[in-house]
């Protein structure tokens, strides 16, 4: 594509796909696309903009950028116990090469399969700025859903995954700053975890019926732990000791032990926080870690199991600029 | 907003607003929105993305920014037959004034409520370039919907409101080539309708169990007819004497009676064009005409009742650019 896009043609080539569920009458090609929820399913609905050199370098590979837009949206999703159903793609495309949105597209669909989320619609523009925006939908049934708050006081506070790969990842990918000597193993899966997050999304429908509350890791565990205290109006206490580290960070953090607070603040983690209620036995399927426990006390506030100083400051933004740039909130 | 953004702030200062359909549980402010349709109801879902300077000129009014983003979406819901239920806003935004996003919000929430559409997510982030995008849920009983393939032999073509009034509108907002002489009140109601398109949502939803297909009219009647046939698998006769035109744009064509082209494929109206089988008595508050009907013949084709020659390009590209930016499509 060398030239001028032409729509109809770009759509027909690349995003022509068909739809899994049956629940999608009309996916891509009239006005609306159609959807007939099964009986008894209520539906999630969130959405994410991303623009480059922002929410990822400008000299992303296509792959990593396809990959992070459903990504981070299924990430809510997981984070509701919802099941991927569908989703609509707007992008807002530079002169692009043919090659570009060839790959684009090939991950994008690669990650539509995998998750079982088809694509039911969008929009193409032409825009001085790459600008990819995604709103997923996903099923529940009725009256079930992983919200901010319903955390009670004794639960466990818990995290899937390892925290902090993506911001120490973040650091490799900017080199702005000179990181510790890492084995190569460990700089490339530090890479990896900052462009090809995980939507924890098999654990979050698992545990729709077991977890009290939840919400996704993407603005900096701390940041996001405030945002289930306050929904829940509640406080927290943490172990950082019990914290589920990956090896990689760990041989960072070897260097640089003081860095445990990017692991805390830096976000992208796009791993699920969850509260458990007492009674609730942990299945190792979900793999999850328990990291401490929500509390009374004065509702937002955050202390270290061993009296450490947690920072002032409990998230990052992601790419330099303001911080209107890490807006993954209204609803994200 | 002189400084940088508080998405949190952000949120809670413009977009903070209370959900009217008992459908939505979860609006702004988890990680999704949570809709739980009634039983019987299908979902209808359309996406559109508007770049600043490709889909509105860069010194629109926030007034005329947030009515548009909003219309263009609900006009693709009142193509399908669909009542609104909600949407989800992602803004991507330069370093904007408070002044701004107060008229923007302000101005869309009066249409949210207008049309009866809960705004139920989002995302702000910062960009380089004003972008918007916009996803619509509406609501449909369960079977049905006005698609674009349903369309029979003998099904006249029918139109709402008037046609080319935003081609017009456009030519005198763009000041390129000299307009003809118009009185105040004629180019003002032109570019009223450029600014202020209007989504037939309650014809829409009217003609529901009336018509046969249906598409809203958004780039160029010519070329939006060419899609109702091609997917009804059929050719139309249209008669151009017949076409809707409003009192401004008749006193356009006083001066320039060949400017009848661009009425019918300049686009941007927003009106819907819609298949009614012979049966079908028109009934007045829908506010169609007829300007034709559905005829056997080459795919796509269309005649002129006159036998005057129709353009061999169907529809404009709105602003100046690449064809990419035109590409109200996968849905839309």
């Amino acid at each position: 594509m060398a030239g001028p896009v032409d729509e109809f043609e770009l759509i027909a080539r690349h995003f022509d796909w068909p739809a899994r569920h049956s629940e999608v009458s009309v996916a891509v090609g009239d006005d609306a696309a159609l959807l007939d929820p099964k009986p008894g399913t209520r539906l999630a609905v969130s959405t994410d903009m991303l623009i480059a050199g922002r929410h990822f370098p400008l000299n992303s590979a296509p792959e990593a950028i396809a990959h992070r837009a459903l990504a981070v949206n299924l990430s809510d999703l997981a984070a509701m116990g919802a099941t991927p159903l569908g989703f609509t793609l707007s992008l807002g495309l530079p002169q692009t090469q043919a090659d570009w949105l060839t790959r684009f597209a090939a991950q994008l669909r690669t990650g539509a399969e995998r998750w079982g989320c088809d694509l039911i619609g969008g929009d193409t523009v032409g825009s001085p700025v790459l600008t990819i925006s995604v709103t997923v939908i996903g099923s529940l049934p009725t009256g079930k859903a992983l919200t901010r708050g319903g955390g009670k006081p004794g639960d466990r506070l818990a995290v899937t995954g390892s925290i902090g790969d993506a911001a120490l990842g973040l650091v490799l990918a900017l080199g702005e700053e000179s990181p510790p000597a890492l084995s190569p193993s460990a700089a490339a899966f530090l890479r990896e975890r900052l462009d090809y997050p995980e939507p924890r999304v098999s654990t979050g429908r698992a545990l729709l019926t077991h977890a009290s509350a939840a919400l996704d890791c993407s603005d900096g565990l701390l940041q996001d732990i405030g945002h289930l205290l306050a929904a829940s109006d509640l406080a927290a206490e943490i172990d950082i000791d019990a914290l589920p580290v990956s090896p990689a960070a760990a041989e960072w953090l070897e260097s640089r032990p003081a860095d445990w607070i990017r692991l805390v603040t830096g976000g992208d983690d796009y791993e699920l926080i969850v509260a458990l209620p007492p009674g609730v036995e942990i299945d190792p399927a979900w793999g999850v870690t328990v990291i401490g426990r929500l509390i009374d006390g004065p509702v937002g506030e955050i202390r270290e199991a061993q009296g450490r100083a947690l920072p002032e400051r409990r998230g990052y933004t992601h790419f330099p600029s303001t911080s209107a740039d890490k807006g993954d909130n209204a609803n994200g």
